[in-house]
């Protein structure tokens, strides 16, 4: 701690736009701005437009590139821990040496990479809903399901960069419809969004219960917790079914690293408490005595839990 | 490592022995011998045993206790981070500072401390079955099932010292007998050698076909992958199952950790390669992509790597 530079950036690297922040090297956010990912040419122009936009700030603010004590990036793909990506269909990359090549375009600066789940996990361990504790991980319920493994305050990278990866877990092996990576009954088939919405739809379908669902047009997950929150009987439910789920495939996930917390992240997690508690509720049903303490907590840097987690990289002692 | 003093110890205490085990700092093994486990007296007697050996051998030996770099000890419960014992029914002990005590019996010298099974993992991760590589998840499979988690070459403890405590993960939600912790369905009723009789005599009473198994008096689970191995029918089934079962459990573990490689120890493991056969054959079919490359390999070291692993955690770097 003694001896870091003032500054560091945390990069937060999506499909569409490239959300950069700036901050001090006492944790402290100075200011954050983002710049279009230009995916064109298999994505060649992403890290070359990241270093102009970083040296231009610095330029702007008067700091020395000397003044940085390093750059943090997630990125949304696997990541090896020497900072390499193993492809990345999302911004058009194969396999790419971030690290090095973002390093060399900033003049020979600190620069660590990680998969973005990943080090969303570490902005919400560090600053958001594992504050306080150094063993989290965070489940990311959007479109799809993801996950973050942080151990004493370190990310979990894994040996193929695919530590975390609990969406495709099979959590059902009698399901018939395929999931998007092909294989039947994974996680993110009940867990994402798409699968609340997936799982109202086929009640609706299969029962004759009135719901207030049923009047609603282009359903989404938030409509199936409102309705919970109002008492629909359906909408319950789905919640109830969400909430086991989850709740066994985290008895699972906890029994490995037996973590502080488990954080809740992604556009599900708005529903709150409710969600919370339909799978605190099943997961102390069926986790074993000594994980059964764990907390469940909502995440609460939204979309910059990675900007967050990635300067975290570069200034953590 | 360079100034690493010249010897270490490491001890892996049972229920009824302690092994300890004394290394050149370079990782070289120079004896090792076992003295009884006295548990009178709620296991006070232990750490004191253990401090008088130690320091019995380093007379024996000419060495003086500044000559020693550390001391490693594996212990069969829980263990705080901070090598705090969070109660060990085997030994007599409740809530006990492991660390803390022997290191004051031992006049300040340094004392690490962790559970046994992770202790074991940690040996197999660097001189077992696990060697070259840093991210290793280990199963063991007894009397129970336990585990241990490594990543980046150290042991993974967990919040409530439960890190890989895998044997108690509920695979079959349709179970009718009850566990030994009580609950029903846990990975433990079926992949330990107890599971594996207790599945094999079920077998033999549905099925009326002929079997190899049916003329064996105390059946045991090498009786099964015996009959296996010699292609009896019932006996290739249970197997299968076996293989079944933890492959898709070792699907939800290794997708937290994604480890380099699972190593499988423990009494039922000597079946040898059978059991990883039928293990990776279901992995295989059950794994998400980036973890389909997880390697199988059998430990190694045996009731050694305990001891090994215990070394381990004082002269890693």
């Amino acid at each position: 701690m003694t001896s870091m530079k003032p500054y560091a950036f945390g990069i937060d690297i999506g499909g569409t736009t490239v959300k950069i922040g700036l901050f001090s090297t006492d944790g402290t956010f100075i200011e954050s701005w983002e710049i279009p990912t230009r995916k064109e040419g298999e994505g060649a122009m992403i890290l070359p437009d990241i270093a102009r936009a970083i040296m231009k700030k610095l330029k702007e603010k008067g700091y020395a590139a000397d003044d940085v004590e390093g750059v943090g990036v997630g990125v949304p793909g696997p990541v090896f821990e020497d900072g390499v990506v193993n492809g990345c269909v999302n911004l058009g990359w194969g396999v790419l040496d971030v690290r090095g090549q973002l390093s060399s375009l900033l003049g020979g600066m600190r620069v660590e990479v990680a998969n973005d789940a990943n080090v969303a996990a570490l902005g919400e361990q560090w600053r958001g809903g594992g504050k306080g504790f150094k063993n989290v991980i965070m489940v990311t319920l959007g479109t799809g399901v993801g996950g973050g493994v942080i151990v004493e305050g370190k990310i979990v990278a894994g040996a193929h960069g695919a530590a975390g990866e609990i969406g495709h877990m099979t959590v059902n092996h009698h399901e018939t419809i395929p999931c998007n990576c092909g294989r039947k009954g994974c996680l993110e088939q009940y867990a994402s969004a798409t699968g609340i919405v997936r799982k109202a739809k086929e009640l609706l379908a299969a029962s004759g219960k009135a719901s207030c669902l049923r009047s609603v047009e282009d359903l989404t997950s938030k409509d199936v917790f409102d309705g919970a929150k109002i008492g629909d009987e359906i909408c319950l439910q789905i919640v109830d079914f969400v909430g086991y789920t989850l709740g066994t495939a985290l008895t699972y996930i906890t029994s490995v690293t037996d973590p502080d917390v488990v954080v809740i992240g992604g556009g599900v997690s708005k529903a709150g408490q409710i969600l919370l508690d339909a799978v605190d509720h099943h997961y102390r049903e069926e986790a074993f005595k000594p994980a059964k303490n764990t907390a469940f907590k909502l995440a609460v840097l939204g979309n910059d839990a990675g900007m967050v987690g990635a300067v975290r990289m570069v200034i953590s002692n």
